[in-house]
């Protein structure tokens, strides 16, 4: 395959291939999937901002507190872009419940989502222009990822951030409909801001990272908007990104360009949504746990005995029969399944407070073994499978299996009725039911939104 | 010599060291050059607003409209700390002409001045507060760079705001009182902020680096103190500052805490401060030439022949016989000898519209030859020397050489009599005379004025 264009440098030619970006090739598959990330992140970034992470930030001081009509989601503020991203950033990944890329190595949407959100709602663009540059943003970031990992994430970046800026300022610059050099000068600036080191993973600084990428990207596309230059060959420069990240050789060129968007990174099947707010080795076996309740109608005081039998690398750090603790209990597979077969559904309540006490739920996990399932090989590329068996009181025998199970999408995207479990269950925690109720209606049909103020007015309080 | 703190993270180490500093210990040497490399930063701060770094960032959408005190030096304008932080440190560097050390590979003063000048401005805080946590600063930014230098200079970051940033934290955690617990945690916050590439060296990115480590850094402070928290492991840790940025053996921890202070990095003759606005190697020679006028009297029409015998490597880069621009005239050893012997001082407006073309400097270049001292030798350690032989038409030869002179600091400072000769030629592009007559005044006795919104007062228009 000839790569479409080889002229210029590196980020002269992506800022080429993203101004030129053919949204009519756009699938309805691939709005499908974006609306679903989108609408999915929008709902954890509302069920974030009450943490911590983002609480504190809001009260340090001189942040969030320019002048604008941006919403931060979930309260009643209104700042600029700038630092409605940094917050909503921040609240995206503060439960670590938003959509992650095995690719990329982390976070994908997370660093999109808040300033698109955020310039959208400043100046009343529609649900497809969202739509339109978080693909591209997507695309942009994806095959950065795929040029510097897995060298890049292993010796202790977080692509979430080192990658996210790039996808920021890409998907930003698309919105504002920057020319092909001030593209290239925006991301060249984006070289520049990029930070972020695992470290600090386990802290506030972890969802840190998203908000400061997101408002870094975004800053990089307003300030080359705005006038300011910047090396354009500021990645591949023998002091560029590549070198200084990576180092020498670690990295590959080609991999960005190859077949660009032929097919678009959006419909891969390497996205993955988490369906659960616990950790996603629980996630097959809830899922199985979650469809012998619904298709069996099993009641949980008619189980006699559950056997949990997830692949082997799935159980080191899940396998806890008596969690003490809320966050124990997210590191659970046995409560996350008894909490399945009990309630029909796993929350963010079910991790907090003394829920993990639940006697009902307790009762099932009494009765539960978890232990690695015999026949799944370790050295499978499938390591994310589980399989469940519920033996009842009458002695019937059910049971469940999946072999790949890694979060949701690509070709095992979220239903509308399980996205809307989701969100309503984050919207919960700061809204009223009527307004994200309205909200979701809206979501559920993005791309036909003219404003998405109509969106974000029933996201404030 | 014992490590006097042995106990503990790097961070935490580092954080009860600042905590424990003991201000009784500075000299007043250590005074002086404080004061003259912070009044030496706001000069070339005030000078720098108005270059396009500087404005193209203040018309960014969000950027510097946060309300608070805080002035942007040598404007009508004010805002939060870390808007002011972000312009004035980005102005600071705009010319290049602000102060920089051997040991950091960088620019030492800029990441300080502007949060440590934005926050005593916002909390009327004295000019000696500024002094003692400008030292602390200094002393945390260099300690770093002795232990990750020059290979991490060499790879392509810029340790300016890699380092700076580190140091803005430092500094501004001590003016605000942080205790030792939420010092660390703050610089650890800064490990994950940290950024800047040196690809985007010969940009306005190259002065942003400054703005963005400032203002990250003052971030950084501002957030440990609100309740954020960090892993103050994160310069140590497998995935680390230390070892993601330099990679595992590439850097000297020990180098961190040996003789701590003793004596302190701000006496080191190691800091240079620039005394003229052109690239630094033409500075040997231009300090012989200013010597020769004013301690031979001489006269430009009395001039019949100039030498000019810079140290071998000083010359590749600055033998311009004949400049054409105002930028090559900055790399031309020949104009700037012509001017001061022709001005007695070079000065920012001789590198501004055709000053490289004035006659009367045209015509002393014309009887100017530049080549490479036979009696500096390539190996020696002594790279920054030159010597300028004055032939006059009466038949008398003047001669004066130097065999190192990288900037002016440590035991070689500025007078008042040369700060005021720099300052006033910085300040006169933006402010009335009487405004920044005054202000120097109170600068020159910064550690006795009580309340540094006397001095900020005065440095806007």
């Amino acid at each position: 395959m000839p790569i479409p264009n080889d002229h210029g440098y590196v980020l002269e030619r992506l800022a080429r291939l993203i101004c030129k970006f053919n949204l009519g090739r756009i699938t309805a598959e691939a709005v499908n999937l974006s609306r679903t990330a989108i609408v999915d992140t929008i709902g954890v970034t509302v069920a974030g901002v009450i943490e911590p992470c983002a609480t504190n930030l809001m009260r340090t001081p001189g942040v969030a507190t320019a002048p604008g009509v941006c919403s931060i989601l979930g309260t009643a503020k209104k700042t600029s872009a700038l630092d409605a991203t940094f917050i909503n950033g921040t609240a995206s990944h503060a439960l670590d419940y938003d959509d992650f890329s095995q690719p990329m190595g982390g976070h994908q949407s997370a660093p999109l989502v808040a300033p698109l959100m955020a310039i959208a709602e400043e100046r009343a663009l529609s649900g497809r222009d969202v739509i339109n540059s978080y693909i591209v943003g997507i695309e942009t970031e994806i095959r950065l990822a795929r040029c510097v990992n897995f060298f890049h994430y292993d010796i202790g970046w977080h692509p979430t951030a080192t990658l996210g800026v790039f996808g920021a300022t890409a998907a930003v610059g698309h919105m504002i409909g920057l020319n092909e050099h001030k593209l290239a000068i925006a991301m060249a600036i984006a070289a520049s801001f990029a930070s972020g080191i695992k470290a600090n993973f386990g802290t506030m600084v972890k969802p840190l990272h998203v908000g400061q990428c997101g408002r870094n990207g975004l800053l990089a596309a307003l300030m080359a908007d705005a006038g300011y230059d910047a090396n354009p060959a500021a990645l591949e420069h023998k002091q560029g990104f590549l070198n200084t990240f990576n180092g020498p050789g670690n990295f590959d060129i080609g991999a960005i360009f190859e077949n660009w968007a032929d097919p678009m990174e959006i419909v891969s099947p390497t996205m993955g949504l988490k369906q659960f707010p616990c950790c996603g080795s629980t996630h097959p076996a809830i899922a199985m746990a979650l469809k012998l309740r619904q298709e069996e109608n099993i009641q949980p005081e008619d189980i006699a005995d559950v056997q949990i039998m997830p692949h082997r690398r799935r159980l080191p750090h899940t396998d806890n029969p008596d969690p003490l603790t809320s966050l124990a209990a997210k590191f659970s597979v046995q409560y996350a399944v008894a909490r399945a077969l009990v309630q029909g559904a796993v929350r963010l309540g079910d991790f907090e407070g003394d829920a993990h006490f639940d006697p009902a739920v307790r009762s099932v996990m009494q009765k539960s073994r978890a232990f690695p399932h015999p026949d799944m090989p370790d050295d499978s590329p499938e390591q994310f499978g589980a399989e469940v068996i519920v033996t009842l009181k009458n002695g019937r025998v059910h049971a469940r299996r999946v072999n790949s199970l890694i979060g949701r999408g690509g070709d095992n995207p979220l239903s509308s009725e399980e996205l809307w479990e989701k969100f309503s269950d984050c919207a919960k925690r700061v809204l009223p039911t009527e307004r994200y109720t309205e909200a979701f209606s809206l979501l559920n049909q993005l791309e036909r939104v003219d404003d998405v103020r109509k969106i974000t007015a029933l996201l404030s309080v």
